[in-house]
Order: C-alpha cells, then structure tokens, then sequence
C-alpha cells in the first residue's frame, strides 16, 4: 500500500463508500500490510538495486531451475552463485538467455542497464593470483549485473610489488576498488596505501597448511595498516560486488 | 494507537471533521509509531516480567548509581549484575532500600512479588562446586527477582556422583533445573539423564588451563548425550534465571 | 525391587521364611539393584516422556533395521535421526508403518498421542532461510512424536526484519519458541526481544568461510543480548525438539 | 618533485644551466625520489583527506607530546586514538588548542573543513548499546576530523528491533552508515537489510565468555546475510571512519 | 549404613522389635543412605589414599585458613595448591605444623606415610626447564603427601639431548615417570621412547607467543609418537602427582 | 659392543696385540655404536614388551602386507591399526595367521603370552556408547596382543548414570581402566570418583558440530576434577593400551 | 631504463633534439617504467636463482600442459608440485623430457646445474618417519633442481632418539638441515640442539586428533627451545627447499 | 673424557697399571661420559657460536644477577632478554661492565668480536613500524653479540611501500635479512620478493582485535607467496638473531 492508495482509501471512507469498519480492518492490518509494503517497496529497490541473488550450493538442480523460470517470467535480474557445472548446465539447457560463467560458477540474466550519470566512477577488481579468479569474477558479475562499470586487473600479488605498481595509474582512477587475495592476504594493505578511494578486502580459501581455508588472509586484512579497508567473508565475491555498487551508486 | 484511537480517527474523516491529506500524514508514520506503542506494550511486559538488568560491569558507581534512582523514582525492579565492591558501596550508602549480594556482586531492589499461582513449580539450581557459586546465585537472584520460587544444591560435582544422587528427590521434584558447573561441565549431563524436566546448563570460567576460561565446559554441555538440555553464555547466571522464570511462568 | 517386593522380603524375614544372613546378601546387592529399578522406573518415564532416539549417523542400514524392529516389537515410539537416503529405504521396505521424512533425513513410527491436557500450548518452530530446513524439521519432527503440538515459520531471517514482524502474532502466541538459523544466527536475538516466552535456538552449520560449519551461528545466539534465549548443539534440531517438549509438557 | 619542478630541472639542462651528468645524478635517484614525492604528494593526500593518526595505545605521554607538537608547528590535523587519561591530560596542559574526548579516549586538533561540495551526504554512526559507545565515538570523531558531516544513533540494539525501526529515516537518508555492534553483532544484519547504502560495521569487545573479545560479533558481521555489508577489525572506530570518508568524498 | 547395622536392623525385625513397615521406610531411604556409606567409604579411601586437596587459586585466606584448620583438628592430610604467598603466611601463622613451599606455591601438613611393601618403586618427576620447575615440584609434593617415594632429575630439556641421555639409568629405574615440560613439549616423546614405564606428561605454561599458553606443549604430548605416554591438564602438577599415585600403589 | 666384545679388546691391548692409537679409533666410535647397541637393547625391550606397531592409515595394502610378511617371519608380534576392510583381506588371504577384528580395523598375529605373574591384575576397558566400540576395541585388543588380561564394560554413558554404577564392583576390581567416550567425554571424570585405580581417557571423534571431532571430549577429559585421571589422543586407542600395559605391566 | 639512456635523453634535451614537455612526459612515466625494469631484472635473477614454480593443486592438468610447455620452449627450469598422478602423466606424455617423482607428486625438468664453487657445501632432509618423505622429498627436489647438493635422512624419529645420535656426524657436516616432521614435531628442536648450522623445520599434516593437520607439530617447531631454528607452512617442502637454496647459495 | 684421557686409559691398560676389569667399568660408563664429552664440546661450540642466553621473564633479578655474575667470572658472553627495568638497574649496578638496553630489554656483555673472514656478509633488520622496535633490537642486538656485522632499516610497513622500496639496494646487498613486523605481516612476503637472499620473518604481537596477540602476522607470514621465507614465534627476536648467525657465519 503506496500513499496513493491510502488517499483513496481514506477518500472512499469521506465519500462514504466503505464503511469505517471496514477502513479500520483494513488499517489495522497495516503495519504488517505497512511493514509488508516497505518490504515491497524494499524489494522494488532491491529489484532496480541489487539482484535477487540465488545461493546455489545447498539447491539441487532443479530448484534452480524454477526459481531462475519464475524470476524470468517477471523480468527480473537473474543473479545466481556456486552453481555446479551439471546444474548450470541444466539452466541453460532450458533457458538460452542465461548466461554461464564457468570461472565464477555463475549464472546471469537480464542485468540492469549501466547508467553513467547515476554511478560515481568505475570499479576495479584486484586479483592477487589465477587462483583467485572465481572470486574476483564472482564480484566483478555480481557489480555488473547491477549495473555498475566494472573492470579486473589480475596477477598483481605482492611478491613482485612492480607489478601492481605498474598500474598505479589504474588503481587511482577507480572510483572503488576490490581487492581480491587468498595466502597471507597483504594485497589490500599495500593497495591502501597507494590509493584514495575504498577498499573492499575478499579474502578467498587459497592456499594450504596454516592458510587454514582463508582464515590467514582474513586476519591479514581486518589487521592491515592501512586505512580504508573494509572485508567481507572468505570467497564472499558476491558480498564485495554487492558494497561496491552500494558505494559506486549514486 | 489502538483499535479504538483509529475508529475515531476514521470517523473524523467520514464526517469530515479532518481532511484526507491530513489522516494521510498521521496514517503514514503509523508503522512507527504502532512499533513504537508495540514497543512501549513490551516493555511493560518487560517490567512485569522480567526485570530491567543493570550489566554493571563497564559502567562507573556514578552511573549504576544514577540508573538505580531513577528505577526506584519510578518503583521499578532492580536487578543489576557484576557490581563491583566499591561501587555497590556507593549505591547502598545513598539507596539504603537496595540490597547488596557480594558473593552473586549483585545489587536488587523490589522484587517482583511470587504468585503460586502464576508458576509451574520450583525451579532448582544445583551447582557443581564452590568456584561456581557466584554464578549460581546470580541466576537464583535472578529468578527471584523476577517473582519465582527457587531454590539450591550445591557442591554436588560429578567426581562424587554419590552426593548428587542423594537429591534426586530434589532434583525430581523441580520444575526446571538450572545446572552451573566450570571445569569439564559434566554435571548438566548427569542430572539431564535422571529428571524428565527442562534442564538449562551455565558453564562457568572456574578452572585453569584447557579449560580455555569455560570453553571446556560450555562445550561439554553443549555435546550433552543428555535430551533436554540447553546452554546459556559462559558465567551468564542471569540469562539463566531469565529462561528458567520464562519456562516456569504460566 | 519396588516397595511392594521390599515389604514382602522383610515380612519374610519377620516370619523366620528367610534367614537374616540371606536378606543382608540380597539387600547389600540393593544399592545397584535399586539403582537398576531407578534405571527401569526412569527407562519406563523416557518411554512415555521421551523416544528412545537412534542416531542413525555412524550405524549401518542393517543395524537400524535390527533397532527399529525391536522397538516396534514392544510398540515404542521409534524416532531415528540423520537416516541417509538409502538406510531410509531398506527400513521402510521392511516396515511399511515407519514414516521417512527426507527433508529432516528421519524415521518416526508410534509417535506418542498429542495430550493437549497435558501441555501448555503449542510450540513453534520458526526457520531463518530455506536451508536451514532439514533441522527445523528434526526440531518439528521429534516434539511432534513426544506427543507436542508443534507448528512453523520459515524464511524469516534478520535481513528482512520485516517479514519476522508480520508474523508477530504468531510469535507471542507461542508457548515456547524453537528458533533455527546458520550463517550469523542473529534470528534468536530478534525474537527473544519481541516474546516473553523460552527461547531455544538452534545453530546450524549453513553458511560458508568464517562460518565455520556453525560457529558463527552458535557464538551469535549465545552472546544473544535478549534475555530468555538458550541454546543447543550446532544442527541438533533433535535436541532443540526433546527441550521444548520438557517445557511445554505439564 | 612535481611536474613543475621536473620542468624547471630540464629547463635548466636545456639553456644549460645545470650539466648534463648531475641532471642525471638527480634523476637516478628518481624512482626512489620520485617514489618519495609519490610518498609525498600521497602524505599531502593524507594531510588533506586522511589525519595521520597517532596510535596511542604503546606509546608513551612523552612521545604522544612530541609528536603532537611537531603536527601542530606545521599545522596539521591532528587525530590520536587510544590516548589513556593520564596522557591526554599531559598533552592538553601543554597544547590547550587540543580537544580531549574521553569516551573515546582521543585528542584532536585542526580537524579538517568540512566541504558539502566534496561529499555524497551525511555519514551515519549507529550504535548498539551504551557499552559500544567509545568506538562508536571514535568513528565519529575520525571522519568528523576527516571533514565529513556525521552523526549518531545510539542504543538501538537488535533485541528490542522497534527502537531501530522507529529511526528507519534517519537510515535511510544516511549516505553511509558505521553499525558499532558487540555480543552477537547481529545488528549489521538488520541495518543491512534496511538500507540501499554501504554499511561498514564495526565489531566491539564488549561482551564476556564466548563473545571471545569481539569475535562472536566479528564472525557475526563477516556471515551476515544483508549485501552491502563489510566489516573491519573489532574496536576500530579509526579504521571505519576511515572508510566512511572514503566512501563519502567526492 | 554398613553390614553390622544392616544385620542388626534385620534381627530387630526378626525378632518382632520393629515393625516392617518401618524397616521399609528406613531401607526405602537406603540407596541414598548407602550411597552416602559407600561415599564415605569411598571418602575413607579418599583419606588413606588420596590427600583431600584444597584447590587455593578462588579461595580467600580466612577461607583457606578455616579449612585447614578442621582438617588438622581430625587428623587429616592436608595438600592446599595454588597458594597465593600472603595466604600462605596466614595459615602457617596460626598452624606452625603446616609446612610452605613456596616454588609449588603449597601448603601441606600430615604425608601419608610411605609404606614401600605397598608401592611398586620410586616415581621420578624430570623436569624440562628451570621455569617449569613450580609445576614439578606441585607433582612431586602431591606424589610424597600420599605416601610415595619420589625424586625429580631437573634441567634436561630435548635441545640438550646429552644430558638426558646422562640420566638413562634413573630413567629405567622409575616404576613411573611424571615429565613436566613447557614451550614445544617435546621431552615425553624421547623420555617415552627411552623406558618401558607408565610416562605421564605434564605441559606447563612456560612460553611465549605461540606458545599459547600451554597449548603447543599440550598438542606436542598428546601426538606424541612414543607409545605409553599419557597427559594431564596444563599446568596441572597435583593431577599428574595423583595420577602417579594410583599407578604406584599395589 | 657388549661387555664381552670390551674385555676382548681391552685385553687385545693389555696384550699388546692391539696398538692403543687404534682401540682409540674404535672407542671413539662407540658413543653411536654403544647407542645402536643400547638401541638394539631397547628393540629387544619393545619386542618383548610392546609389539611393533604398523599405522594403517597412510600405508598401501602392498606396504602392510610387506611389513606383516617380515614381521611374521621373525616370529614378531603383529599388531596393525587403522587398516581399511580391503588392505586387510589382502594380508589375510596371503598370511591366513593373521587375525582381522573388522570393528577395530586392526590385524594381530602372535600375541604375547598372558603372564599373570607379571602384571598387577585386570585391564578394564570402559566405553560409553556403542559408536565409540572401534576406539575401544583397539586398546582392548593393544593391550592383549602385548600380554595383559584386559575385559570390557560397554554402553555406560552418563546420562544413565545407574547403569554404570550398577558395574561398581567390576569397575573397582580392576587394577587400571581405560575409559573411552565421544561427544561431551564426562564417563572418565564420573569412573574417576568411583575407583582409586589409575583412569586411562581416550576421547573419540564421536559427535557432531560443536563435538569438533572429539576436542569437547578432549577437554572434558583434561579439566576432569576427579584425580588419577589422564589422557590420550583422540581415537588413540593404541596409545591408551600401551599405556595400561605400561601401567599394569610389574 | 639505465643510466646511459639516461644521459642520452638528458643529452637530447641539452642539444634541443627533444623537447622539455616530451622529457617531462617520459620521465613521468619512468617510476612505473624504472620499476618494470627492476623487475625484468629481478625475474631474470629469479629464472637463474630460482625455479618458477607451478603450483598443481588447483590447476588442470591441461592448463599444467600449456605452463610446462611453454616453459621448455624458453629452457627454463620446470618445478611442478603437488601435481595429482593423472595430470603427471598427461604432461609425462606429452613432453617425455619431464621427470615425474610420484612420492613427491613432482614434475621437474631443466635442472639448474650444481656449480659446487657457488655453494656452502651440502644441505641435508632429515625426516622423521615414512609418512613425512613427500614432504621431505619435495624439499630434497626443489634445492636439487635449484642447483643445490643435497642428501636426505630418513625415519630418525624423537622416539627412538639413538636412531638420530647415530647419524650425528651427517648432521654436523651439513651447511644447513631440512627437517621434517608430523605428529609433535620435536625433531627440529633435538635436530637443533646438535648442530650449529641453520635448521628449517618444516611441519607435515601426518597424524590425527589433535594433531590438526600440522597445528600441533607447527607449534612444536615455533615454541622449540633451541635456538636457530625456522618454520614454513605445514608440508610446505617446496618453501624448505627454496629457503635452503637462498642460505647455501654463495 | 676427550682423546688424551682415553689414550692415557688405553695406555695404562697396555702397561697393566690399571686392569681390564676396571678399564672396563670406566668404558662402560662411557656412552654417557662420551656424551657429556659432546656435550662439553658441544657447549663449548655454544660459547664460541652463540651466547648462553637467559631468558629473563620468568626469573627473579637475583636469580639472573648470579648467573650473569658467574658467567662474567668465567668470561663468558653476557645475552639476557626480557629483562625488566629494575632488574636490569639490579645487575647493572653491581656489574658496570653490564650493558643495558632498554627499548630491547636485554643485558649484553662480552660480545664474541666480529671476524668479517668468518662471515658471508651483513645482516640487515627490517622493521615495520616503531612499535616492533623492542622486537627488532633484540634480534639485532642478539646477531651482534655472536660477532655478526648488523644494521637495521626501520619505519618501512607495506601500507607506504615507496619507503621499503626507496631502500631496496640496502636490502639487496644484505647477506641475509630479519625482517620484524606485528599486525598484518605482510612485509615479509614485499621483501621476499625484491631479494634473492633468505628472509627470517618474525611477528610481532603489536596490533589488536584479530591481531591475536601475533597470530595474524605468525599466518600472513608463515602462508607468505614469496619463497625463500622462514618464520619464528610471536616476538621472538632472540631465535631470527641466532637463525641469521647460523645462517652468514661461515
């Protein structure tokens, strides 16, 4: 119920042509009703603002398959993560307008048009290492199909440091930078210090021993030195796409 | 605004004694102001339910002591947990109708008045050792505090399992047990395999070593091979005595 | 030896039928004996109170089979739990009358007549995010057969408080919450603020990374700022079930 | 060395002012110098988007009063975090141009101007409990010394969630929002998933047993459910007022 | 109750000097009352084989003091650990007879007598480090009040293999052997490979850093390869003493 | 070099047969041979003693079967653990002296003879529930293959605590007792109250979530507050059997 | 760019042959490009120093192809590890030229040649048991084809600590140790207590409980009491290898 | 027993002044004799090689003022760390000739001279911030009392990584590097790439939150993607000086 609709509601009750009784069962539902329009009303953003993100590790195959039908029955960004070659196989197999991103285990339909004027620059992915990649496309997609420029500067670990200070250029023009790493996660400590703009920290599972599935790049990077940085969940690629578009958005 | 505010309300508009925009604007910031009424209902509850605790531990005499006026000014329950020595001083010295427990470092005031009728029964806390009687008595405070009949057992470890067997009297005759024990939290588990009631277990931080400051203990409870059994925080009496007064509550 | 065997043994002795030696061997025995008739009187109470639960996880489908068998020989409530697929089957083939519930990965069969008598109202389940089903069923599944009215709520998670508040009513007319959620396990906080009832939360490991297979979930729910919150084993749906059937029976 | 200072060096050479061969001694140690404008010229950056912090904690009030009295000669913005009483008082005796706050146990001075040309809006500090309120203050006063409009809503915690809806609002209008949480953390989740901009949240030490010094309420924030979300290290306030100006400037 | 009472309550009834009824209540309170024999058999037991240890670290002085003293008023060993060195003076002011040792930060007063027909041979405590040397000796002190005979080899840590080695033939000659070592706890693992005797390994706190506390010596001992080791809590000399103890006596 | 060997040589050189510079050669040497030959002692030691154990888990059927094959030929007691259901019919169809016991996952050949003159009595091994039998019946089947009477109480958890006290005499007849149980491990502290006999703790990795695979019994064993307690591994059966034959061994 | 270009652009800028604008503008450039230079150079040092290693774990064995391929067009030195056997053989295949060593699951090829005069003398893999050689053979491969003399000795466990003393005059002669261990990891610490060169520890997953997989020989091995020693990261022998390869290097 | 001695025995044999019997005895004993020969001669090569370093955290100032006292009677190198201020004035005050340096804690005397023939080189410190300052004089001050040539290079953390690479010819021209940094770590892996020459990487416990005392450096730095790095415990700057002793002494 939009304030429209209220109007009319109350405009009805004036008019005499629904009871007060009735008006006051309609109304009494209202929070719920109310909290239940904020919450469509807080849908429709998400719809225009974030895509309603399908976490596919837990759903078999065909669960994906009908929620992806029902989501693109109505238009809706398809936005779906950890989704297993079969099951995206699966999708696509049914639905051809689907996209599958094999690297980042996605699948993508209809994003949402990029728009220059409501953004506030372009947003570049950081990539430590190739291992890191299903990660760093994961946030990459994810910030594209809201709509956001978005592009990746890959192989930039700092173990070679020139590497990444090669294109310090690129690194200060972004808008918003994620930085992708897995090991001892220092990338975004040394990326920090070289830029203005925010940071956004994807620690990722790489590695082996005492990297611990992730936990040692974690800890590097809420521990950095540098100021501006912010982190997300281990492998949480969609998480960093979605607060960077949350940033780069005007 | 309740049922009847809103009637009157919509009346007004039908007889158009206020204009639509208007009851529109009030209509609005319903869902707020409802939640904030919702808010208010529920802290009554609160007040006649469960007290409104004081957690003393980071706060200055100074401050308890300023709380602690202003919830007598106004007749309410004082249940403040974690009081230091000096500051519990401090607040009896000014407050002489407040009672000061050291040993639980707990200060209350106007207990909720125990209504037989209101309850399941007694509610039994049996604590482990001595170490952990500050905790038990915190939870049994608690309780009574909040208008409920309970009682204790005490030093009844399960390296002597004779002592507690000797109250299984006691231990069948309770409502709802509040189990406290530190080092390996065993006891929960004993006593959850000889009653048939609502076993809560509060693992205490007495013990040294891998007893990783209760960790031991809170995951022995948690690993109960006991049914009916479940955990509150280390050393957290007072949640305890808050879910044992919401389970015996009628 | 019950009161009943014990007069008679001593009147045996009174008549001089049986020797003083004689009834100081059979009574020196009696502690254990004694102990052993606890043991039945109390087998005989978690028969009635209680299912006599088979952990179906490290047991092999033959073993179950063997188990449910003998317990529907004698008539016993039979309630297995984390039953995989394929032992399920083998069991039903045999005994057509056992229930398999996939979802929850359970067998139940006799479960005990609901004895709205002997209860205090109806329990609810409420059921942060589609995956965490499996568990809120197990919690729905075994107070169902101990005998519980039991109903849920699903897909109510914190980041979209809004849904949570519509159902507030069904909330508060709860006479004890089950609340199950993974990932950060914030639910059991919100709902504890918004019911005066017991409050049993349940971890489970759904999440990824710095989940850590449920951590995250139980140390969110056991440092839970509401009062009237308790906790059990991370996915332990069937613990949460046996607990809230201990509160809510009479 | 800036451009216009290159320039002029190579002016130099070319009306032959300067010899070739000590032109190309100071352009050998160019990558090093010019690495040290870089350092420079990104220090400038810092003296005007970032204050160089002072990180009080290890340091003694001798070394405190040294370095804040070299900061003050040149004029720059001065912002220290974690400066005990003691301390505080000793640099404010001698430099009375420098504002202690206590709660959040920083000193300032020469904060910088805050221009509404350069910023997306308003930062927003939301604060769970009482006890957060130190970082919750440290945040603020870092990005209100960054010159960035900020203000605070506190004691908003989950456990009672209509005192956070009745200031959805004031949340919503918020350019960027800082959620000072500790216990379970859990309030992130709900700001999150009430908001369409980026929440930077920021886990505290406040708490006791398994809140494990702000790690329940790290691990909390890091599986939030609610995108849009990123965390940074427990009890640093600096470090997300920080990122709140990063995210905010222009 | 023991079997002389028992016959006696049985004659009586025999004889018609009490009725039946009677004896069955006194005999229906029997499994408690027999528990509680058994108990203080066991606490017998207790007394001749075991000291009844006062566990100082939570206990107050007058508390530590009030407990001795009725101790020594019935004869009975006393083995106080854990005491704080102004504690310590207090009891051994008022009771001269308790003996201080202020390394073991021990209290102890009436040994047991060592009675060699019923040990196996001498407990040898080898100690790693001069630091661990508190722990050793609370082990060693435990060891001799029940009774005994023990003596430690100190100072022969694993980076010095050679002067373990020196110590071979005291090594062989042990009937048990209690070894207490901090930082990597390594020496278990070669004394265990060294003897054919029961090695109990004790990590102590000693360290730093990774140390944790214990936790590195604790994980050392429990992998390690040597056969026939087994440990006790960190720390935890009066364990290992006991544990000793029961391994020696016949 | 034995005795005999050092008499040789040292008349050899009395004699003049031997210069002195090349005795001293030779002795120089003996340091490492002298060790070898107190190895070879040692090996003699641990042949009569402890079997030579083989650890399954990492080795190829073909490595097992060739390390039995050796063993057998010298007559050596075999005694592999943790050998999967095929690499064990591969050694049995080669050597059908071979014994495989399924549940243990163990194979034994040639135990040592019981000799009861030379231990202290009984071996008794305690085990909680039937998942934790594999555990348990490794260090039952260790201990007989080295030469000890061993038996078995099963099915004994603590949350029926009658049922183990009704093997009260059983468990006090034994001269040591290895105590096995999983999830919250509390049996060791209970059997620990009840005997004064050395307890053996082996934790299992039975157990779910915050079992951790056996670290919650774990510490439930090492913060036991029954004395004469100590711990192995998890799922160490071998090392608690070792360690009671150490023990029982005179 | 070096210093010769340098002066020639310097000189062009003198004779007027190059605008100052255009020198601004390459020289502007030369931090990045002046540090891709470095680089260069520091990749060639790395392509003669040390091998550029392909880490197989999360590679195909298609993309391991290509790398390797590649890689012997240019006759750089291949170092291929954790490569899972059916991937070894597809390259072995391809390219018979490779050497695959299955313990060590490596792929080498092109080893730098051993150039005695630029090394301290021989490095040497002590390994403690059969189940740590991959490790120790990762370690002994990396340093061989780094151009290093190495040799290896195995199953020298702390257990059977003459086992070790036998070999000690190889342990002496060594210019630096590569020890290898799982389980407590106390090797390095007896290892480093009996020479004087540099002792790199390396930790090895082998064990179960709470080995952790290497935590606990890790910790061993950080907390040793004997000094230089050093630590990579659990069955990190490739790490081992190049760090002994850095310190034998000349 | 070194050769002379043994020689001398061996003669006396051949000159029948002491008779084989005896001779025999005497060698007997030798195994452990020989070994505390080596380890004489061992300890000597201690004295030579490394300091006997007093590890003065757990001992009391006289305690390390007698044996500081009797290793200066014997002219032996003086390396106590961890010394706290009035221990050190304690020491100093009676031993003038006792060095004193506060910010590393330490007590050094009698330095071994430094014979640059007997090196490879200079040993170069990198330290990260000032607060690791404490750390990294201690691992400078330890490399320079085993007569090793040293400087160190501060303030050069990777959130300002023109400053460590302003400074890269210093570190390429060191034999062997320390490199000492606390919260993220990272500046191992930076240096580890630039240098061909083997990095001792030390954590330090500066930082805070999920600092954890050191561990996240200890991670970032032990999961380090650059090769050739090795790591010791948490502050440990005593074993990085005696590892790069070992390491550039010939």
């Amino acid at each position: 119920m939009d304030e429209r609709k209220l109007s009319k509601l109350l405009t009805e009750v004036q008019n005499g042509q629904r009871p007060v009784a009735e008006a006051v069962e309609i109304l009494k539902s209202l929070p719920a009703e109310e909290m239940g329009f904020a919450c469509l009303d807080h849908h429709r953003q998400l719809r225009t603002g974030r895509p309603e993100a399908i976490y596919g590790e837990n759903k078999s195959g065909e669960q994906i398959l009908a929620i992806v039908g029902s989501m693109l029955e109505r238009g809706a960004t398809v936005l779906a993560t950890r989704v297993a070659e079969d099951k995206a196989a699966l999708v696509c197999r049914t639905f051809p307008a689907v996209n599958h991103h094999p690297t980042a285990r996605m699948l993508t339909a209809n994003p949402l048009a990029a728009d220059t004027d409501r953004v506030r620059g372009e947003i570049l992915v950081v990539c430590a290492g190739t291992s890191d990649l299903p990660v760093a496309e994961e946030a990459l997609l994810t910030a594209r199909s809201l709509g956001q420029p978005v592009s990746m500067v890959a192989d930039v670990g700092v173990a070679g440091v020139h590497r990444l200070l090669r294109r310090h250029d690129a690194l200060r023009r972004a808008s918003c930078l994620i930085v992708v790493a897995g090991m001892e996660g220092a990338l975004p400590s040394v990326v920090g210090g070289l830029v203005e703009r925010p940071v956004i920290a994807v620690p990722t599972s790489v590695g082996y021993g005492t990297g611990f599935g992730g936990i040692a790049a974690l800890l590097g990077m809420l521990n950095s030195c540098a100021p501006g940085v912010a982190v997300v969940n281990i492998d949480n690629g969609f998480g960093a796409g979605c607060m960077a578009a949350a940033i780069n958005r005007l």
